[in-house]
């Protein structure tokens, strides 16, 4: 009802005064889909929430007509605020569960890209999703490790640091981007964690889903308890063995299988 | 942008006409959280997101100050669009995975409630999920028999009874609903399942997700291959054994563990 009046008051006032800003026309265009009339937004959100709730797999790319909207998305508040509103899942889970051995055995992973470190500035610059990825492109940037925070998990690291928990980096980056992924880390902030994990040659005929859990298989093996996993992508937080609780990050930009 | 232009608009104009729906104030409410000037909106957004992502969990009631939020969207065209993208992705993977044996062993199984039957009505009336669950209330409701399809779920059900497809119900609804169940499926549309799986009163001291997982595993057993699981829950999708592909229709109002 809201929106509706909204939608309708902005027509109104579009027509009046003639202000509009073009990409606001694009995603309001009315189309008939579903046999419901629908604006290109409620398409591309639809495409988005499904994306998250793992209906849509093994995308390449963003669907072009939902690029802009992504882009938006990726650089609003919104996002922000459900990211914060993840680890303020992980925070509460932290607090609430009781058994944290603190012998040095209890540990919880990470992922690094779009978990503790944004590409969001790697995308931006080449085209929000729309294109199909470009790896090496994609290594060539990260070589240069100016990748920014996201300042909600640097907060949940440092608390799992406090709280003596072992912090495990498992990342599907490969070993050559070792000593950038190092340096980056560190000039964003990020100290002290127990174990970096990168994907040697060995793992690149995997997929990533097997590769982590793999990983997590050996951590296991070797003692340790995997309290949480903090991913953006399923396949860094399904597959087992697993751990006692996962938590997935947004990211609609890209899919790894 | 266009969102932020738009609400300055907005906002203009309903300073200039006194237009302003009472429910939109409250929803654009600035406030200070994560350091961020948000709006309800956006944190109810956050809220929903982060129900679907499965990061909250084992939540009794919606939170108060989004319950009008989440009553808006699940009456939503949006909420429409989401579910029949999802129904969408399901019939892409239909139509792209070979081996459908059609010698009555291929299966798929359905939720009921809010998969292929709406209890918004019920909740629409209950308080929109803000007020915690009276079980008896709602089992008098099912008992009526009135609950509404969701009209893009009898489109997959009957598709998939076209491809020669058995069609399981597994449901958390107790047997004493069986008779019910049964002729408010008739009456909206649905008719041809294979087997309609109820909770029998073993089966009322397990946890759903239990119970759902130890009726795919009798199914398996009795030679079932179970293609995929069109559910609302999480718990009607998690947990081993599975099916080849899983897909969560939305559904913020509630949680079954």
């Amino acid at each position: 009802m809201a929106r509706n009046l909204g939608f309708l008051l902005l027509v109104i006032h579009a027509l009046l005064l003639g202000l509009a800003a073009a990409d606001w026309n694009i995603l309001n265009q009315k189309k008939v889909k579903y046999g419901l009339q629908i604006t290109l937004k409620n398409y591309c959100e639809s495409w988005r929430m499904n994306v998250e709730l793992h209906n849509i797999r093994d995308f390449d790319v963003v669907p072009e007509e939902c690029v802009s909207y992504i882009g938006k998305y990726m650089t609003s508040t919104q996002y922000k605020v459900d990211s914060e509103m993840t680890i303020d899942e992980c925070t509460v889970y932290l607090s609430t569960s009781c058994g944290l051995k603190k012998d040095g055995t209890d540990a919880w992973i990470f992922d690094i890209d779009d978990t503790l470190l944004s590409t969001v500035p790697y995308y931006k610059k080449n085209g929000f999703g729309g294109k199909k990825l470009n790896s090496t492109c994609l290594e060539e940037w990260m070589q240069q490790g100016k990748a920014p925070a996201l300042e909600h998990s640097l907060k949940l690291f440092n608390q799992l640091k406090g709280l003596g928990v072992q912090i495990i980096l498992v990342s599907s980056r490969r070993e050559c981007l070792r000593s950038a992924t190092i340096d980056n880390l560190v000039d964003v902030g990020y100290h002290g964690w127990t174990s970096l994990i990168l994907r040697g040659p060995d793992d690149e005929n995997k997929d990533i889903q097997k590769y982590k859990a793999d990983v997590r298989k050996q951590l296991i093996s070797s003692g340790y308890r995997i309290w949480g996993i903090l991913g953006d992508q399923w396949s860094s937080v399904e597959g087992l063995p697993t751990a006692k609780r996962t938590f997935k990050l947004p990211n609609p930009l890209y899919y790894v299988a």
